[in-house]
C-alpha cells in the first residue's frame, strides 16, 4: 500500500473542501451571523493539508485500484469529519455524531436529516449544508471519470457499456478533458436551474440551496415541509423536471452538445429510465387520485415524488408515507432502481436493473433451449461475462449490506418498515423512507452505533461498495507496501 | 416438446394420488365421516389417468430437461388441482379457490392456511390436509434424485457439490436404488417421530399428522394453536429436533447409515445449518427472555421457532409476531436462508447462502490482490463457474420474484409487512409470516387473485425456480415438437 500517496490525495481533498468553505462563511457574514464555526473547520483543514504535503514529499507514484478506492473512502470520511465542525461549532447541531450523519448525508448526496426543525437554523449553516450537496454530486463524477476507471472489472464496464461510441481506453487517455466538461455541464444545468426558479418567483436565496439539493440529488430543503412549503406548481415542474435530468447519465448531455441526438435517443438506459418514471408517474396518480380529488392534481404530486425518489434526491410536496400501499411499495422498488450511471443519482443504477432482468430471462430461455445461448446486450452491444458477473455480485452485496444492516438496527426495536426502509434509503442515498423515517420524520431518534452505521451505509451507497468494503477488510491494512 | 410424454407422467402422479387417498378415506370411514368427497377426487382422478395412458400409447422417449421441468410443474398442479376436490365437496372449504390454495400449500409443504378454525374440520379431511405435506415431502426428494439431475447447470450441481464422494453421474446412474434409499429414510424417521410423540402422551391420530406436517417441513397443525395447544416442552423438544433433522440433507443420513461419519460431521453445510440454529437460538432466546420470565423458557421457545422457520415448516408454540424487532428480523432471514439441499426444507438453502457469501467475500479479497485469484470453494472442492453464476441467478430471480409479486399484492393495500412477508413465507415455503398473515392469523382475507399468486409463489419456491418460470414463458408452448 502506497501510504504516502493516499496522504497526499487525502490531504489536498481537505484543502479543497476548506477553500470551498470560503463561500458559506461569507454567507454567514452577509447575513451578519456567526462566522467563526467555519474557521473552526478552515483552520484544521489547511493544517491538515500542510501537514500532509510535507509528509509525502518524494512519494513515488504507484498507484493501483486499491490505493484508488482507499484514498476515495478516506477522503469522503476526512472531508465529513471536517465539514461536521461548523454544525457542531456553532451549537446548532450541538451532538458532533449529529453532525457527523448530517455531513456525511450531505456529501454522499442522500438527505437524510436528524433535524427536526430545520427553519430554526442559521443562513450560513443551511447554505453549506445545502453546498455539501453540490459539492458531493461534482465529487462522484470525479471518481466516476477518474477512480472507478481503475479497476477495470466494476463499475468502469457499466460506463463502457453504457456510452454509444465511447471507448473506455479513449475515456481513460482523456480523462482531464472529459472530466472538464462534465463540472461545465454539472456548472450549467445548475444555472438554469437557479434561473428556472428565480422566473418562479422563488427567493434567490431558497433558489440556490434547492439547486444545490436538486443538483446533488440530495434533497436536503431549508424548510420544514421541503418543496411542498412553496405550494407552486411552477416550482414543483421546475424542480421535478431538474431532479429527471440529474439522474441522466451527464454524457448524454455532451453528445447532446455534440450534435449526437440519435444516439442519445437510443441510449436504452435513457428509455428504460424515463419509461419507469411514466409508468410509475401514471399508475401512482391513479393509485392516489381519490386523495386529491382529481388527476391532475394527482398527476402533480405523483410526478415530483417519482423523479424525486428514483433520481434519489428525497424532495417531498406531500406525505407520500400516507398514501396507499401500492404507491408506497412502487416508491420503494424505485430507491432500489435509482438513476442512471454516470450522474449524481444513487440506487443500484438502471443499467444494472436491466442487465439484471436481461440476465434472468436470458438464464430462463437457455433452459427452454440449451442449445443456443442468448448473450445479454445493451445498447445492441454484447456484455462480456466478467460484466455480468460483476453486476450479479453488486447486486449480492447490496443486498446483503440491507440485510445485515436491518439485524443491526432491529437492536433498536423500531416497527420493521422503519428498519428496513431507513437502511434501504441511505444506501441508495435517497433520504426519507417510511414510517418513523418518512418525509415529515427525521433520523435523530436513533442512537448513536445506528447513525454511524447508516452514514456507512451512504457512504457505501454513494462510493459503489467497494472502496467502503475494502477499507473494513483487515488484510486491506497489512503491510505489505511502504510508507 | 414431447407432449404425450408429458400427458403419460401427470397421468401417472394423479393415479398414485388416486391411490394415496384411499387413506384419507379409510380414516373417514374409521372416525364415521363422510367419505364421498373423497371418491369425488378418486373417481376423475382414475379417469384422468386411464385417458391419459390411452391417448400416450406408443410415445416416443425423448426426453429433454424442458419436457422434466414442464412435467414437474403440471404434475404439482394437476395433484393440488384433484387434491382441493374432497376440500370443496365435503363444504369444509366451500370456496374451491380457497380449497385450492390450501392443498397447493400442502403439497408444496408451505402450511400456509386460510382456514380460522381447524378443529372444526372433520378427521378425514385433517388427515388429507396433513397427508399432502407428506407426499409433498416425498415428491420433492423424487424431483431432487430424478429431475433435476436432467438439466445439468442448476440445481444438480448443488447436490454434486455437496454430497462429499458422491459423484454426480454415478448418483444419477443409480438413480433407482438411491431413491429406495432415500424413501426408506424418509420414512424411517416417520415412524420413528410418531413413536416418539406417542412417547410423549400425544394421541396416535395428533402424532401421526403432525409427524407428516413435521416429515415434509409443512406445518400444518389440527389445532388452532399448533403445537402451542399441547404446551409440553417433551412434545416441543421432540418435534423442534425432528424438524432440524428434516432440514438436514438427506444424503448424510444414507452416509451415517453406511457408516461414514467422518463425511458426516465435515460436511460444511451441516455445520453452518447447525451452526446458524445455535446462533438465532441463543440471541432470541436473549432478546426475549423478558417476555418468558427467564432465559430457559426463552430457550425452550427460541429453539423450537428457530427449527421451525429454518426448517421451513412453520408449526408455532407462541405468537412469535409478538417477539421484540431483532427476534422477527432473524427469523425473516431465516426464511430466506431455509434448510440444506436434498431435504423437505424450502427457501434459498443454506449451501446456496454459503456459496454466495463465499463469492462475495471472494469478490472484495481480489479488488484487494488483483493478481491473486481465490475461488469459491464447498467441502474444500472448488465450485465452477457454471455453478457460482446459476447461484447468483438464483439468488436473482428469487429476489425479483419477490418484488414483483409484493408490487401485485400491494394493490391489495394492507400493510408492508403483511405483503412482504405473505410472499416470502410462500416463497420459502415456510407458512406463517409477520403481520397479518402472523402465527395467530391465516390468508383466508386476501383476494382470489391474491391466493392464485402466492400458490404460484409456493410452487416455485418448491420447484427451485424454473418448472413454474418455464410453464408461464409463451415461448414454451411454441409447437416445434409433435404431439
Amino acid at each position: 500500500m502506497n501510504y504516502r500517496m493516499i496522504v497526499k490525495i487525502v490531504g489536498r481533498v481537505v484543502g479543497i473542501e476548506a477553500i470551498l468553505m470560503l463561500l458559506p462563511l461569507m454567507v454567514s457574514v452577509i447575513y451578519g451571523e456567526d462566522f467563526k464555526c467555519f474557521l473552526a473547520a478552515i483552520v484544521p483543514a489547511l493544517a491538515i493539508t500542510a501537514v500532509s504535503s510535507a509528509l509525502s514529499k518524494n512519494c513515488n507514484n504507484k498507484f493501483y485500484s486499491k490505493e484508488g478506492f482507499v484514498s476515495v473512502a478516506l477522503s469522503w470520511l476526512a472531508i465529513s469529519a471536517i465539514g461536521a465542525i461548523p454544525f457542531a461549532v456553532s451549537g446548532q447541531i450541538p451532538n458532533y455524531a449529529d453532525a457527523l450523519f448530517e455531513t456525511v448525508s450531505g456529501f454522499t448526496t442522500t438527505g437524510s436529516s436528524i433535524l427536526s426543525d430545520i427553519e430554526s437554523l442559521g443562513r450560513g449553516i443551511l447554505f453549506w449544508r445545502s453546498f455539501t450537496h453540490w459539492i458531493g454530486g461534482m465529487g462522484i463524477l470525479v471518481f466516476m471519470m477518474a477512480v472507478v476507471p481503475m479497476s477495470e472489472e466494476y463499475s468502469m464496464y457499466i460506463m463502457r457499456a453504457e456510452v454509444p461510441g465511447l471507448d473506455a481506453g479513449k475515456l481513460n487517455a482523456r480523462v482531464q478533458r472529459s472530466s472538464m466538461i462534465l463540472y461545465l455541464i454539472y456548472i450549467g444545468l445548475t444555472l438554469a436551474e437557479i434561473i428556472a426558479l428565480l422566473l418562479c418567483k422563488m427567493p434567490l436565496y431558497d433558489a440556490v440551496v434547492h439547486t444545490f439539493g436538486t443538483a446533488g440529488t440530495g434533497g436536503f430543503s431549508v424548510r420544514n415541509a421541503s418543496i411542498g412549503a412553496y405550494n407552486s406548481a411552477a416550482i414543483e415542474i421546475v424542480i421535478g423536471i431538474f431532479m429527471v435530468l440529474f439522474g441522466l447519465n451527464f454524457n448524454l448531455f455532451f453528445f447532446m452538445l455534440l450534435g449526437r441526438f440519435k444516439s442519445v435517443f437510443k441510449n436504452e438506459e435513457l428509455r428504460c429510465y424515463l419509461g419507469v418514471i411514466l409508468f410509475a408517474t401514471v399508475t401512482i396518480a391513479l393509485n392516489i387520485k381519490s386523495m386529491y380529488g382529481g388527476i391532475f392534481k394527482a398527476l402533480r404530486y405523483s410526478f415530483f415524488q417519482v423523479a424525486s425518489i428514483i433520481s434519489t434526491t428525497g424532495f417531498s410536496t406531500t406525505d407520500f408515507d400516507l398514501w396507499p400501499e401500492y404507491s408506497k411499495v412502487i416508491l420503494l422498488l424505485l430507491m432500489f432502481f435509482g438513476g442512471c450511471v454516470s450522474s449524481t443519482a444513487g440506487g443500484l443504477k438502471a443499467s444494472r436493473v436491466i442487465i439484471l432482468i436481461k440476465t434472468a430471462n436470458t438464464e430462463i430461455k437457455h433452459l427452454l433451449h440449451p442449445r443456443s445461448y442468448n448473450t445479454v446486450t445493451l445498447d445492441k452491444k454484447p456484455i462480456s461475462k466478467e460484466i455480468l458477473r460483476g453486476t450479479l455480485v453488486y447486486f449480492l452485496i447490496y443486498i446483503l449490506v440491507i440485510a445485515f444492516s436491518c439485524v443491526f438496527i432491529s437492536l433498536e426495536n423500531y416497527d420493521f418498515i422503519t428498519t428496513f426502509t431507513s437502511v434501504t434509503t441511505c444506501i441508495s442515498n435517497v433520504g426519507p423512507g417510511f414510517g418513523l423515517v418518512g418525509p415529515t420524520c427525521n433520523f435523530s431518534f436513533f442512537s448513536i452505533p445506528t447513525k454511524l452505521l447508516l452514514s456507512l451505509c451512504m457512504l457505501m451507497g454513494r462510493l459503489e461498495l467497494f472502496p467502503i468494503l475494502i477499507l473494513l477488510y483487515p488484510s486491506t491494512w497489512k503491510r505489505r507496501g511502504q510508507f
